[in-house]
């Protein structure tokens, strides 16, 4: 008898636990976009594992970033290769030769840099959105891969909506999506699903604030229809004939993103200017911050030794190992100008110019680093990890913006009062040092920058924890349709109600023209016989 | 030295105390509406006190619902009576006698009696804003009163912006404000702060859904001018002298309700169709519900005593008394032939017709009857509180719309499939049972309101608390004024960028004017002499 009821105790044991497995733990698939967006989708995945939620990762089989084994997600390596590091760096190489070449300071030969880097960066988003459609092409096409995903049953389809990988699959799988996004293949995300006045929303690039002149505004609406003329010159190519070949002729690619149940945005309201937002976007601007850890007792040491002064900070993030050796030798100068102690992130010839105050290394904590209290600045390429980490800790920041979001992330920080920014073109020790010197010794920069950092830390839930919320919420509602909008399902004239006012003049116009024809007729009637002409 | 010691202590621990009091604890000053909006108002303040905030209310003499004394708050009386219980009386007999008039069924018989509707509501409104109005100039003109509330340094003024009262006096002592609100003096909240295409957002009181025809994308437009130009018809003659007369004639009357830090609305995504919404928008739809707790031993033995059949719970909420006879009549006998028990809100005359499965009572639990597991259906005039509550308990509605914003409520749950809409006037014993055996019988409306249910109770943070967080974030950070867009600061033609648009415009148009001409002086110049001549 007692086995018996030990038996069934294991057994409604066993079905309790099922239980409780099958409703917490969901099967994930995600399409991540390579390069230092994975970092940030790495966050996710790992919090996603540790509370026991099953990841399956999608990648070509030379990915940049993405490894092929990891102990918090199964791999399907595609055998098909991404070639975006290659790609990449051919772009970085061409785009600091643009902007490192000296040239009369003219409108014009502003003009032209602008020209040029604005071709180099087509080509080079022309290039990546070509391998990421062979990726995509070769997916479709492997009968087995494709059979097998939709035999997995996924729960979600996990992305980053910046390659069309992941929307395009989550439709052919029928299975929820959620974005991990800033950016989609049309450029910042907002534009895409929120309407964007854009009397005082700054479009990609811009470098405009929410304050605009009306010489800016006209910038800022060229800047608009230019942005999206070129975009989807560059991604109509690549994604329409894929959308026509597996989903058919009907399927407008571009409304393929719009099938996400949750967007969450990297970006908040404390470092994105205020704006109109949509129910489905959930901001979990900087959910990678975390509490920063001790320091390496060797660099603990470094930073102690620095005294009242304090530390710099320098890295201009994962993609950029180098800069050209001019600009090295010049930063290196100024920094050995300073009496704090600067720890910088540089792989490479060791500068000749460099200071005993500055530290070289090869990677660097940024985190438990901009979490120190000795760290008195920041310099940084303005990536969006970096500069949320820095609102996060509180240090100011000297901007070096190169390519991509930086320019514009830097900016909103700048609006702030918590940033400087340099141009890379125009930086010699004598720039580079008096913008270190600006945000290191006027108390504003830090002042704004604590500011940020106590509002970020201030809202109802930690933004990791709010993303995990509505990527589970997804998963047990099987979808958050009751969250999107019917703009997304209208054809441009309907949403802007161009028909309904087409139709309502012409009823105005129609019902003047009838009461002058009556008046005419009335008056004609009563002075019968006397008909008036009119020469 | 003991009694030294003891005292040292307790001085310390009083500076610790006032501490803890001066930083958590915040002095709010909240301007009401009255009536039911009271109802929602005194669950915010009731919360706010439980956190250790010091609350006065404002209230006029006579006031209809707002008490005088209350463990929660201090009161301040206004000598000024507000007249609203009076003046909403006649507006509710005017408005049943205009909608239980006997009619023929004609197209021309439906609109006159919505016209006589619209001049009951826009007299009644006209009348209330001008009691309004009496009651604010009344209190900007006593000094002492002014002088007492500047002195008191409130952190917040609290309001419902369905009156101008509290936005004028938050500017007036410039302290931070935040609005507990779904409609203001202009109509539905959202259409004043966020963009609002009337190709898919309904206007107020059309009952349209956000999937709309052409023909009712048109009756949405017109409706929208209509409804705005009442409003102001309404509502500038009242606000319009006070703003000039207290603020200087440069303020706009209505910008005067953009200051607010923070709206928590009355409202959320499972209730309304989504829509563009805004960053310093909260929605706290719901923020009243809360689980039920035991009914008093009888009632929980006449809702036993109805066994498998359950029980239908009526009530027209706290503004209706009593319904003309001839109606109760026929819901009695309605009620009459069901198998169910019914609990049903009645003051006044037992109806003739009145079976005995029908309880009257004076007042019921309402929160405790919904949350009852016998509880099968629940007959509401659509008030926004009741509405909320039947979809927190997941319990499906027989709307009976009497005013004001009832029909939109009970629209959006019928669209939901979760609610059958009565329309008083054509009321008989048939219609209205046929409308509580669908809602009983039909199980997809029990199975979509159970669904609303679950979605409402699966929220990252309870409404409530959500409500509180923001609340005294805005005391945290004197404000949120980062949160606020500058489109509330821009000219209608700035923020449609008509400006630049027609210098756009006017750029191509020279464009191709000075290229024709240009073209055309070539065309002289090298066919010279040939002059060409147009006829």
């Amino acid at each position: 008898l007692l086995g018996s009821i030990n038996h069934l105790f294991l057994f409604t044991f066993t079905l309790l636990f099922m239980q409780t497995s099958s409703s917490s733990g969901g099967k994930i698939l995600v399409f991540p976009l390579d390069g230092s967006h994975w970092v940030n989708m790495k966050v996710l995945i790992e919090e996603l594992h540790s509370r026991g939620h099953q990841i399956t990762v999608l990648r070509p089989s030379d990915s940049w970033y993405v490894e092929e084994t990891s102990p918090f997600y199964t791999s399907i390596t595609l055998s098909c290769p991404g070639k975006f590091e290659a790609n990449f760096e051919k772009y970085l190489s061409r785009m600091l030769e643009i902007r490192l070449e000296k040239k009369p300071v003219s409108l014009w030969s502003k003009l032209w840099t602008h020209i040029q880097l604005e071709r180099a960066l087509i080509e080079q988003f022309s290039q990546f959105h070509r391998e990421v459609g062979e990726v995509i092409i070769h997916m479709f096409e492997d009968a087995n891969l494709m059979q097998s995903l939709h035999a997995a049953k996924y729960d979600l389809v996990l992305t980053d909506p910046g390659v069309g990988g992941g929307a395009l699959l989550a439709r052919k799988l029928q299975v929820p999506l959620v974005f991990n996004v800033r950016w989609t293949i049309q450029g910042e995300a907002h534009f895409l699903i929120a309407p964007s006045p854009l009397s005082y929303i700054p479009f990609t690039a811009t470098e405009l604030t929410d304050k605009m002149t009306f010489t800016q505004r006209v910038k800022n609406v060229l800047a608009y229809f230019f942005g999206r003329y070129t975009l989807t010159y560059i991604t109509e190519p690549v994604y329409k004939p894929i959308v026509k070949r597996y989903f058919g002729p009907d399927v407008d690619y571009s409304t393929v993103f719009l099938d996400a149940d949750i967007w969450l945005m990297r970006n908040d309201f404390i470092f994105e200017f205020p704006r109109p937002t949509m129910p489905n976007i959930v901001y979990m601007g900087g959910f990678q911050c975390k509490p920063s850890k001790a320091l390496p007792a060797d660099l603990e040491e470094f930073v102690q030794s620095s005294g009242d002064h304090g530390v710099v900070i320098m890295t201009l993030g994962t993609l950029v190992r180098n800069l050209p050796e001019e600009v090295s030798e010049e930063i290196a100068a100024a920094f050995a100008q300073l009496p704090q102690k600067v720890i910088w992130r540089y792989v490479g010839q060791r500068p000749a110019n460099l200071g005993s105050n500055t530290l070289l290394v090869n990677w660097l904590p940024q985190n438990d680093l901009l979490g120190h209290p000795k760290t008195r600045a920041f310099v940084t390429h303005g990536g969006t990890n970096g500069v949320q980490e820095a609102i996060h800790h509180g240090v100011p920041v000297v901007g070096l913006p190169l390519f991509y979001d930086q320019a514009d992330n830097l900016s909103r920080v700048r609006t702030k009062g918590a940033a400087v920014i340099v141009d890379i073109g125009m930086l010699d020790r004598h720039v580079f040092k008096e913008a270190l010197m600006t945000v290191l010794y006027n108390s504003t920069y830090r002042g704004s920058m604590q500011m940020l950092s106590k509002l970020h830390k201030d809202q109802p839930m930690k933004p990791l924890n709010q993303a995990m919320f509505w990527l589970e919420y997804v998963i047990r509602h099987k979808g958050a349709r009751h969250l999107q909008t019917q703009s997304h399902k209208m054809s441009w004239f309907v949403y802007h109600s161009v028909d309904v006012i087409a139709a309502l003049s012409a009823a105005v116009l129609l019902s003047v023209f009838i009461c002058i024809s009556v008046m005419r007729l009335l008056y004609q009637k009563i002075f019968t016989g006397k008909k008036v002409k009119h020469e």
